[in-house]
């Protein structure tokens, strides 16, 4: 009997369980299903609970259905493409930016020719659109003076609590003064490193590591040492440890939860551990968490801040990835930074747009968020199998991928013979867009790498997407 | 005859002579105005179109009505306090901070008991709330993805057109291609002077000078050199040609139209004449006009901008003080500096939030934001002779004030020997707040000074507030 704590989600379970063995390749390609009798059964519930349950993981492509005779797996755990290995970036911190390409990925947003593997985002039908019209209109007309007046700097008060309440989900102890709202993700981070950090500085970051850091580093004058890190794993904290015996970092950037673009997650004992080692050398931890709520498992990640009794960690989230980035709304708990943080957003931005804060506040305040929140996650879990699988079809054996337990990117690695720039030119030509590896790093690697984006909705000009990248691919592979 | 494009305000133009003979003296204190009858026939207008303009000069305070008698003015020009004299601060640039007080500003913004004469913007009551809650409903279930979407990173291109086609009202020849929206105007000042400064370096201001520039500047460690200042034609260019004779200037800083917290305008001349400097010395000018369509004359005042073909004019806006600030929508038009600005932009806080900027975009298109700001400007106008007329009223003799003619600040001059710390201490017990004027400027000056936002509706509590206040200035003159 499945234990649960939700018998409306009983066939949700039933379901991760097959799921499961049918990943570890427990059940093979081609294995027939215990009959829906049976496990009816077996789970003493109803057959139409095993029926749900089996509709499920044939919507994720794991099983069909074959007429008068039951249900086969169709998902040959063996046949995955490996997952990449620890990457091995240059022990050298560098000063210096990525070049072009990157204002461009902006531009292609309304394209609606282009299959875009190379957005960040999941795409506008996985967002609570309707639903956050809607709370916009309850919200804009009680709002006092209509949202026209400068909201405080730290941040709508009713917005603030509802992310405190929230960080329960890992235990966090985060309260309403604890947080500042900001323009987004990208200023919560900007804000955080520039409260830490001075021209001339070095800071750590995992590697490949997002595009952002690596200018926003350039920016603010800041040399980026790229730590080696692992696909499931994440930041391999014995070469931050020896590197610390050497160096001074200002300060360490860290995506605990589901890394952009490798899509690490950090196991508890590494977030333990990293807490342990900032706190020993006293350096500010900048965890950036924007897709701590999408996680695959049956339970939200815990956060570095979950460990941190210092003060050392700033928190960073955000709504961009689940609610929309449009709305511009993230937020970041500086810890023992908070008056500084709060001075330069003060001084560099002044207060945040109001009604966009006022609405999600009003969105989460009333459960719509949760609910929309297992919509998405259900839908880009069920992607990433989707993806997976037709990568392991249609591109050069010698593939790898690694296999995010949450969010919405994979991190593809081609032969090493093959040069990412050039494959990228001619998947432009045919409409299709991905992100290379190589602006993922300063120094020179990831060459014959790529970022895929799997936050779009699966469809056959999706499955043809992949199919004709996985042929180019293979071209350049015969052309050598 | 009176000339006029418009016959529908023949009333405003017939009331605006008369204002000006009174504010020049010509028509003095207890002078009989003529009477409507022979108004009406020496104008050849209607007797109620000689009825508004009386309505509107008694609106004012400017005259009365005496049953049966007539109308009478009882404003005496003589008896207006006298403007400040031109500034003279230290001539040397300052690395360091304005102290404390500023975060708590805003914490005031809720507090009802408090007269608040301190606040950098209009009440909500002066802002056109209603009319831009309809146009948010009618926007958000127009726009594609609900406004979730990132923007693109220069922003809005409703906007943009929106804001350059207003540009025609100055003769300015912006397009849309030339502008970048922010999240309010304080982005755009401090995007704006990242790109063209870097840390050590020096910039020029005038002074006394918006405090919320200091503090930016101080942030990137930029010292700043006050230059003298005429409350009435803004910053002395004589001075800023000595300096530069002398040292270099990394950029200069400049509110020419309605200066915060002088309320100088600039002369058409002077603008030129600034421009022809930067030129000269090829220095980046930053225009800060967020109240330039808050003027008081007939016509909208021009712009350095206008002046300038050399592209090193950095022209910023916003809406923040005529649509509200709580929206944070504002723009520059960085002129050579344009990818600089894009990329610091894109690095530091990516896209500016959708659906305010759609929603104001909108709002400009329909035509509703001329309607506005007509009745803005007029209820501030008024509102700057009543404030003036009350000072003049009650504050000791030797009190000087500001004549501003666009915006809604006062500059107010006390007795030296007044310490404006004490005094804003013993306003606040009684309730009643302004900014002191030592936060104006990093030198020791400006300490008997104070500022006065006259943006909050005219009332029997505010008239007790500057009654208040001038008790309490003649209090400790009287101690002394």
């Amino acid at each position: 009997m499945v234990k649960t704590k939700n018998k409306n989600y009983l066939y949700v379970d039933i379901a991760q369980n097959i799921e499961q063995q049918i990943l570890d390749g427990v059940l093979k390609m081609g294995d027939k299903l215990p009959s829906v009798r049976v496990l009816k059964q077996e789970y003493g519930v109803s057959i139409s609970t095993i029926l749900e349950a089996y509709y499920r993981l044939e919507g994720k492509n794991l099983v069909e259905s074959r007429p008068r005779s039951g249900y086969y797996v169709i998902f040959c755990a063996n046949s995955v493409p490996d997952c990449p290995t620890k990457t091995n970036p240059g022990n050298r911190a560098v000063l210096g930016n990525v070049t072009g390409m990157i204002i461009d990925f902006y531009e292609m947003i309304g394209d609606e020719n282009m299959i875009n593997f190379s957005l960040g985002v999941p795409a506008p039908e996985l967002m609570p659109i309707a639903k956050m019209t809607k709370t916009i209109h309850e919200t804009v007309v009680k709002l006092p003076a209509g949202g026209t007046y400068y909201d405080n700097i730290q941040g709508s008060l009713n917005l603030r609590r509802q992310i405190a309440q929230r960080t329960i989900l890992w235990g966090g102890a985060i309260t309403e003064q604890d947080l500042i709202i900001t323009a987004g993700c990208t200023s919560a981070l900007s804000l955080s490193l520039m409260a830490v950090t001075k021209s001339g500085d070095t800071i750590a970051v995992e590697s490949p590591v997002y595009y952002g850091i690596l200018q926003l580093a350039n920016t603010l004058g800041l040399r980026v040492l790229e730590l080696p890190t692992d696909p499931a794993t994440g930041m391999d904290l014995d070469a931050l440890q020896r590197i610390l015996r050497e160096q001074r970092i200002a300060a360490i950037m860290v995506v605990s939860n589901f890394s952009n673009p490798l899509g690490s997650l950090m196991p508890n004992k590494h977030k333990q551990k990293l807490v342990r080692i900032i706190q020993e050398y006293e350096i500010p931890l900048i965890e950036d968490d924007i897709c701590g709520e999408i996680y695959y498992g049956r339970q939200r990640p815990s956060t570095c801040k979950y460990y941190d009794d210092s003060g050392l960690v700033m928190w960073v989230g955000s709504f961009s990835k689940t609610i929309g980035g449009g709305y511009r709304v993230g937020w970041v708990a500086p810890g023992k930074f908070i008056s500084n943080v709060m001075k330069l957003k003060l001084y560099l931005s002044s207060s945040t747009s109001t009604i966009p804060q006022e609405a999600i506040a009003n969105f989460l305040a009333k459960g719509r968020y949760d609910h929309h929140l297992r919509r998405l996650r259900e839908t880009l879990h069920t992607n990433s199998i989707k993806y997976i699988g037709a990568i392991s079809n249609y591109f050069p054996e010698d593939t790898k991928v690694s296999k995010p337990k949450g969010s919405f990117l994979l991190w593809v690695e081609l032969n090493p013979k093959i040069d990412i720039s050039v494959l990228f030119e001619r998947a432009q030509a045919q409409h299709i867009s991905f992100t290379p590896g190589s602006i993922f790093t300063l120094q020179k690697q990831y060459s014959h790498c790529m970022r895929l984006c799997y936050g779009i909705v699966w469809s056959e000009k999706i499955d043809q997407g992949l199919k004709k990248l996985g042929e180019l691919a293979h071209e350049m592979l015969f052309d050598m």
